[in-house]
Parts: C-alpha cells; structure tokens; sequence
C-alpha cells in the first residue's frame, strides 16, 4: 500500500508532465498552478487555445513519451533574479515570485529533463515529486473546465485540465470504473430518466418540482422516519416558513447565516426573513405556555422547509438548492433525562439506517471540544464536561465506539455524528445527536421542577435523514435507482401480451392497489418486449406479465428486476408476498 | 315573516333613534353615516367623548324613551342651501352635500320628533324608514369600536357603535344567544384553550405555529383528503414555495396579486417572488415532458403554502394568515374527459362533507358568465357555451340542483361552487370545481393525439377543503371545539383514580397506542373529579376512568364526552368499538 504522501507525490509529478506534454504542443502556454488534489491532480494554464477533450489523446500520447524517457526529475534553489529572468514571459509567476518573496521563502524550481533534451519543462513550485518520470505506472486525463485566476470571479478564466495517476493499470482501471459507476448513478440523470424532479426555467434554478414519482419516495421516507420517532415519543407540529429577524437576532443565526438570508417585503411594508433553520420555531411553541416538570421530555419534530440564498452558479440537483425540506426534531428535558433521550435518538438512527442496509458498515464521532481553544464556545465549562462524560458512557453502553473528535463539537454542546458510506464507498455523514444548554437560556424556555422553582430545559437536537433533498440524491446514487419495494415510485408494472387482456390487467390492477400496492399498466401500442425493457429502465421491482394462460388461471407470470421469473403465481400469493416485503421494508425482492 | 326590505327599514330607523339619544346625551356629534347591514346596523360619529359600553344603558334607555313615545319619522326634500345651512357645523355632512350636488340628486332628511319635541333630530338620508320610533319592539346596542372616515388609513378615526333590532324581543334573545355561542365557538379562543395554535411575538402576527394538537387535526384532514383524492386518480406532487415573477406574469397571476405578492431578495442579488397560487408550478410538472393522449387525464394534487401580503391589520386567528396551506388539485384532460373529471371532484367533495355531517344541508352555484360583458372574461364564448352546458348537465345527472348564478364564474371559465351551512347557519363556501381552456394556452402544454397532432389540454380546478388554516378555523367554530373521533387530537384520556393503578393505565396506554389510537394518561397530582373536569373542558371523546376492579377484571369504566358513562366495558372491546369508530370517521361517540 502507498501512503497518502506517495500518492501526492505522484500526482503532482504527473501534473508536470501534463504540462510538460501541452507545452510541447502549444509552447505558449503560461501555467499558474497544479496541484494533486483528492483522487488526482488538476493544471490551470492561460492560453489562446480552446482546449478540448479531443485534445486529450494527443497530450497523453506525448505524456506516454516523457513517461517511456524516464526523464530525471530534479529540484534546485534559485535566486530571486534568476527566477525573475526564468518566467519572464509569465505574469501570473511573476506575481507568485513577489508573494514569495514577501513571505521571505526559498525560490525552489523543479526540472523534467534538461534545457537540451527534447522534453524539457521547468516550474517553480516547491514539490514533492518523484525522482523520474519512469515511475509513473498509469495515468488519465479525464475533463476540461474554466477555473477563475486564485478561486474569484473578478480574475479572468484559466484553463484546467483534470486528471489522475495510480501506481499500477489495474489501480487506474478500478478508478475509472468507478468513476463510470458515479457518473452512471448521478442523481441528476436518474431523477430525470426515472422522472422523480424537474426544473423549470420559469421557476428558476435551485427550486426543484417533486413528480408524483419524486413525491411518492420523500413521502414513504417520511411516514417512516415520523413513524419511528413517534414511538420514541415525537409528536409533529408545523411552523412557518417566515419570521421576523428578531428571531434570529436572538437565537444567533441571523448572524451565522447572514449571507444565505432571504428577505421578504411586500409593499405594504412587511419584513420577514425565510427561515435558514428550524429550531428558533420550535422554541416558540414549547414557550407558548408554561410548562411543568411532569410534562418533560416535551419532543417536536417537523418536514417543512427551511431557505439558504446559495450562490447562484452553486445550486445543483438536489444536493444544493435554495429551499430544504427537513426533518428536524428537538427534545426539551431535564438534565436527568438527556441520557435516555439520546439513547432513544441513536436507537431512531440505528432502526433507520438499518431498514436501508447502511447500519453496520459505519462509525460514529464523539464531537467534542477543541480543549486549547475555550473561546470559540458558549456555555459552562461544567455541563460542558457533564455532556462529554455523558456521551461517552452512552457510546461504551450502545456499543457504538464513538471516536472523539476533538474541536468538532458544535457551537453550543458536543455532539454525536454518524458516518455512514454509500454503495460507491461515499460517506454519508447527515444524522447528529447533539446537546445544547445555551438556546433555551437565550430565549428563556422554562420549566416549574417539583419544588415549584424555574429551571432551563436541556435542548437536544437530531437529525435523522437531514433534508429530503439531499437524502434522496444519495439513495438515488446509493441505489442506482433500483429502489428497495417500500421505496419503488410504482412497485408493479402491469403488461398484458395483447389487447385481449387488458380487462384482466385491470383487473389486476384493482387488487394491487386495494391492497395499496402502487401498480400500473403499460398500455403503450409496442411489444411486450420493448415494454418489458422500459420497466426494466424505470428500474421497477416487479414486472407482471399477464396473457391468456394467466388470465385463464387467475396467476401472473413474474419478472423481477434482477432478471429472475417466477411463472404461474397465483395473484393471492403475489399480492400477499410483495405486500410482506412492502411492509417490512425489505432490500430483497423475493 | 318579514322581507330583508322590512328588516332594513327597521334597522336603519334604529339608528336613527340610537343616534337622537347620543345627541341627546353629547349634543354636539357630529353625524357621518349610519346604514342597517347584515344583523343589525352601525352608527359612525365624531365626537371628543370617549365612548365605552359601560355608558350603552344610558344611551339604551334614552332610545327606549324615544321609542315609547312613539314619535313619527317624517322624510322631506330641502334645497342645496337649506341643507348646507342645517348642517353648517358638521364637516362630514357638508363634504357629502357636495357631492349629492355633484351627483344631482335630491337632498332629502329625515326627522325623528319635531324641532319642539324633548327628542328630535334631522338627518341628511336617503331612508327607508319606519313611519314611526313605536314600530320598533326590540333593540340592542353591542359594541363600539373605531373606524376611518370612508375608511381611509389616511383619514382621522371616528366612533362606531354597532347594535340590532328585531320586530319581537324573542327574535331579538334568539340573535343574543348566537351571537354568544358564536363567541364562545371562536376559533381564536378555542384554539388557545385547546392548544391548537400559537402565535409567537417573535415570529410575527398571520404565522400560526401548530402545536401537536393542531398538527394532528390537519394531518388528519390531509390523510383523509388525499385518500379520497387517491382513488380518483390524483397524484401527489410538491413544489417550491418561490417561484422567479416570470411566471406569474406568464400566467397573470402577477398583476392580479401585485399588491398581495411577497418579494424575495438576497444580498447575492436573488429575485423570487413567494407563490400567490398553486397552478402555474402544477403546469410546470406538466410541461416537464412530452404528454401523450393515452397518459390522459394526468391529475395532481398538492398541500402546500402559498402566501399572501394581507394588511398587517387584517390578519386574524387561522381565518386571515399570510401563509396560506393549500389543498390544490388539477386534471388535464381531453375535452372529451372533462365530463367525466367533473363528476369524479364532484364525488370527492360529496364524499368529504359527508363524512362532516355538512352534505345535505348544501346548496351549488353553477357560476357562469355575466352575458351583458362578456368582455371581462377570456377565452373562446364556444368554449364557454360548451362548458356552461356540460356543467348543466352534470348538476342534472348528479341531482345537484345547482342555481345558474351570471357573472359568478372566474376568469377563464365557468365553475360549480358548493355552499354548506355550519352549525350555527354561516354559510361555508369553499369546494369548486372550476373548468380552464386559458391556462394550458398561456404556458403551451399541450399532448400528442391519437393522430399524432399537438393538442392542447382542458385544466380542471378543484378544491376541496380549500386551506387548512381556513378550514381548520371553521371546523374549530362548527363542532364548538368538540371534534368526531378521527379528528380529535387526543381521542382517550385515561384516569387512574390513584396511583395505585398508575401501572394498569400505562398498559392500557399502551394497548390503545399499538392501535394507532391517541390516548394521554392524566398524571397531575389531582383528584379524579378535577380530571374529568379537566378532559371535558378539553373535549376529549372518551375518558377512560380506571380503578382496582377495573385492574382486576382488565375492563375500563369509559365515560363519554356527551356526559354517559360505560362501565365493565372490557378492554378489548372499548379498543375494537372506537379504533372502529375511528376508522369509520364516525360522528357519533357509541
């Protein structure tokens, strides 16, 4: 195995010899930066050229050369002059070359080949690299794309090639398969191709419309999540979308989120702001009237929408949109009751993240304090140290080996987070158990104990599934769109072989859905074959084929997602079969 | 039994009196206006006097003294000069003299009594009148409150007192007490005594926050609407509450709301408009793809927000609210569907009245065109001739008896309007079903026909609860706070008679839970009767009272809302009689 370092080191050389490569074909280039970055490397030059992937082959062909020339890779020191003289012709180095002298650093060059050799490129840049050019086994460039000079949009546009190395073919393969795979399962073409959300120019971007396909999933997520929790005492309620900003003056977000706040006005003078969270609401209900130690754990949970003004050119899907439907919850309780009621939360993950095969291949962080920096919290040092000690014994108790994590608490409290990974080996990283002193003393919850004296409830905050959005752009990805029954937009596709049978299929129909079962029948005017392959697309679970044998029987023949058939099933027993594995929420199909 | 026209005359001949007393009492008010409305009338008057009820019995028993001495109520016409003369101290009256002038009408008085008698006035008033003060035989006075002159913001305030009459005192003790049990009944009481809803400084006014119990009644109410809508054939979608104003423009939404619209802005430059209706983004799901004849009728439904910018001073309780939730649904169809889409809203809403007790006790508009200006409505008059008749036809097919009201129909098209009684006789209008050619041919939806031409489709409105916040509002004051089963947020209070039995009322608890029944055990440290008292005065359908025999035979002594009590029911059958009860959306209790 190669540590990450080695990788880097790799990387980064083959970034020198991309460039190296494109300087050869067009020697005008001026290169900025390049550096390996996650899974590979990227080149921002400035030139006059419009680069192309249909260039790739041709750099990749030289870059095969410089590889094959085993060409000596070499570093040495220069001065401040001679690196002026070096990159005359280049502004952006010039510009570097002042930075780094300010910042008093060594002027450090790196060399492929020599000045006389028929490759020969030289860069300042303070490395790694490897010794020579031979030891880079397998490389890919992969896309091209414009990248703004230093990140911002006042500078002019660059071009950036991606793209990736590994230390053998076999390494490099696996790689682009996967790449492949993600690309395949992108939850944008699937949600277009399955027809579970769109967008409209006339809505505008980053505001998704939910199909009744889209919609059927985000509504079982969401009985089932609600589902849980009420069993663990959450009781639903619902609250606006706007508030004054004195809300979130109080509660701290007006500041955090000043720059994602919607503002609303009308004419005649109002002024709202879209919420950025949902808690605040929350807090207003618990305080609507006053509360006693008997009523505790009080527990709220919600799905409404909540509003982030992203960036314009960052919104993208699902994962990045301007109004998230979340599913937030919060408990008030005694400091007595915070341990149960984070038992009671990890146990709602436990039993969520399980119905989807993602429990098990997961681990979890004990949020806590960055100890040398006090400052960057609020609260007492004491419940602070109370809390931490408490999670910690929840985490021995449940058997979660929580790894602590220092300086990745929460503004208000230490936390528990949950690291799932999806089937691509993406982590997941959405639900949070996490305790807060501070938000009921800042907008003076309270409760009377038993001796009749005011006291703070403890606020624990969770997050299940997070946002619907986001959620369902990772079991989108997670699933490649072959859904688990529960989740299925239609669990059944119904195809009569001909007309002839179209009253049975009906027929059909009627049980299925009594038995709320979401079916339908394709009634397109195309073979069976051609209707099997569109169910086969949709990625429906079951496909039942219906003709005049089965009609005669009062059996379906059976094809499920995965190719397998199951022929003369009598309606009863597919009904009652698939029913079972709708109300389990099992992965399996049969 | 007495016309409108009667009760009019006898209303406005009231105020008349009412306003001889108050000049009687401050000689110097100065008159502005004072017609009979619905109920009774209104007096509007400057004055430097502060007017309160406290001084109402005076006021009463001068206008008492009027009406015995039975003096006569004479109406003569006088000359633009005579009337600038009567009037010359009062402001009010010299601006409308002015204006009858301009309007070239008559000036015509009223006299109550003569310039000699003890009570006298003269009013500037068009009439009609009683011939004198004996013919009025019952009378109040109700409140005072303050209006606008011509009700301006920008003009100064004067005093409004509001009262009533009837021709007998008994009709008059009859109005009293609805007007009491109406007051008793109002959903901004009820909600907070029930803890339905609340209302947040913080959050702002017109922004309801459901409590658990509010959630559970509108939960309620949306399962049980959209189950309906289901076997239908709708479809649940979701949109986003935003929307860029171009589309409203497109759909004209944008200057029939331009006053009510919510603007939407961000420091990044964002400009979205918040969603005035829900039509134009159901469109947008239609136009995300290309439509097919066969895939029709293609019907949507949504629960979502929609807002609008009332004047702060306007909104009230969940009747007026800025944020509206909306049970909205349209069908596209051919035009030879419509029919058929018709007839099955039309059957939604029969089926969810019904099930409120209100079906039967209803009447329907068929709303048409007002003919003599057809210039107010847009679309095809052969669209409209064909539609108007076809909506006759179904009100004749389904016994619908719906009266032809001209110049009731929307913009686009002709609609069926359904008008149900609550139980104190308000009239509800809310469920509509509302045809629209103009729709589909502003945003160019249209479907592929059978011969391969593009077509454009008919959308079909429909409501049926309308919005939550409204219907909830309604249902509050209807059943006075007392809801069917179904809809009670707690259906079962159970009360252990000590804490002996604490125990057994957790198990019985949790029995009723596991039937998705919502039950709360009463744990304050009370006495039994205090918590019968306390779960009546909350509505609660069942309380269930339980002791030792009770424990020991595993029965429940069930006490009624209405009062009867149940005793040795055992606990099994108390479970399957209202988990039925329940399930049935029964109105009764047993």
């Amino acid at each position: 195995m190669y540590t990450n370092e080695d990788l880097i080191k790799l990387r980064h050389s083959t970034e020198h010899v991309a460039q190296t490569a494109i300087r050869k074909i067009f020697p005008d280039i001026k290169n900025v930066v390049g550096p390996a970055i996650e899974n590979g490397f990227f080149f921002d030059f400035a030139t006059s050229e419009k680069i192309t992937p249909e260039l790739f082959p041709r750099i990749e062909t030289e870059m095969q050369k410089i590889i094959d020339a085993d060409l000596p890779i070499t570093c040495k020191e220069i001065s401040y002059e001679e690196a002026k003289q070096l990159f005359v012709d280049n502004p952006y180095k010039q510009e570097k070359i002042e930075e780094i002298k300010t910042s008093a650093e060594p002027f450090i060059v790196y060399e492929i080949g020599t000045a006389e050799s028929e490759y020969y490129n030289v860069d300042l840049c303070a490395g790694p690299h490897l010794e020579s050019t031979g030891q880079i086994k397998a490389f890919k460039l992969l896309s091209v794309a414009g990248a703004y000079y230093k990140g911002s949009e006042e500078n002019e546009m660059l071009t950036r090639i991606y793209g990736t190395a590994f230390y053998s073919k076999e390494e490099l393969d696996n790689y682009l398969r996967l790449l492949e795979e993600a690309k395949a399962r992108d939850h944008r073409k699937l949600g277009a191709e399955l027809d579970l959300f769109v967008f409209s120019e006339l809505v505008g971007p980053g505001l998704p419309l939910f199909t009744p396909k889209g919609t059927v999933i985000k509504e079982e997520l969401q009985k089932y999540v609600e589902k849980i929790c009420r069993t663990y005492g959450f009781d639903k309620v619902i609250t606006p979308h706007l508030a004054k900003i004195e809300l979130y003056e109080l509660s701290g977000h007006a500041k955090k989120f000043a720059d994602e706040l919607f503002h609303v006005t009308s004419i005649k003078g109002h002024e709202f702001v879209m919420k950025p969270v949902q808690c605040p609401h929350q807090t207003q209900i618990y305080a609507s009237r006053p509360r006693s130690y008997r009523e505790l754990p009080i527990r709220y949970m919600e799905s409404e929408k909540q509003y982030r003004a992203e960036k314009p050119g960052e919104v993208s899907g699902l994962s990045r949109v301007y109004a998230i439907t979340v599913e937030d919850g919060h408990s008030f309780c005694t400091v007595d009751q915070v341990r149960d009621e984070v038992k009671g939360m990890v146990n709602i993950i436990k039993e969520f993240y399980s119905v989807l095969g993602l429990w098990g291949n997961h681990w979890v962080s004990l949020s806590v304090r960055d100890y040398k920096h006090p400052e960057k919290y609020i609260g007492e040092p004491e419940d602070w140290n109370v809390c931490e000690k408490m999670l910690q014994e929840v985490s021995d108790e449940m058997g979660l080996d929580a790894i602590r994590k220092e300086g990745e608490a929460a503004l208000y409290g230490p936390k528990l987070d949950f690291m799932f990974k999806d089937a691509l080996g993406k982590e997941i990283q959405i639900p949070t158990v996490q305790l807060d002193f501070a938000t009921p003393k800042r907008f003076e919850l309270n409760y009377i104990d038993s001796s009749g004296e005011k006291q703070y409830p403890v606020m624990v905050h969770r997050a299940i599934l997070g946002s619907y959005e986001r959620f369902m752009a990772l079991i989108i990805e997670h699933f490649a769109g072959a859904f688990p029954v529960w989740l299925a937009p239609v669990q059944v596709e119904i195809i009569p072989i001909s007309e002839t049978q179209m009253e049975y299929a009906q027929e059909v129909k009627k049980i299925l859905l009594a038995s709320d079962l979401r079916a339908e029948i394709d009634t397109k005017d195309a073979t069976m074959q051609s209707k099997i392959r569109d169910a086969q697309l949709l990625k429906i679970p079951y496909m039942v084929i219906v003709g005049d044998k089965e009609k005669q029987n009062n059996t379906v023949s059976v094809r499920l997602r995965d190719g397998t058939q199951q022929n003369n099933v009598t309606l009863a027993e597919f009904v009652d079969r698939i029913n079972n594995i709708y109300l389990t929420k099992s992965l399996g199909l049969w």
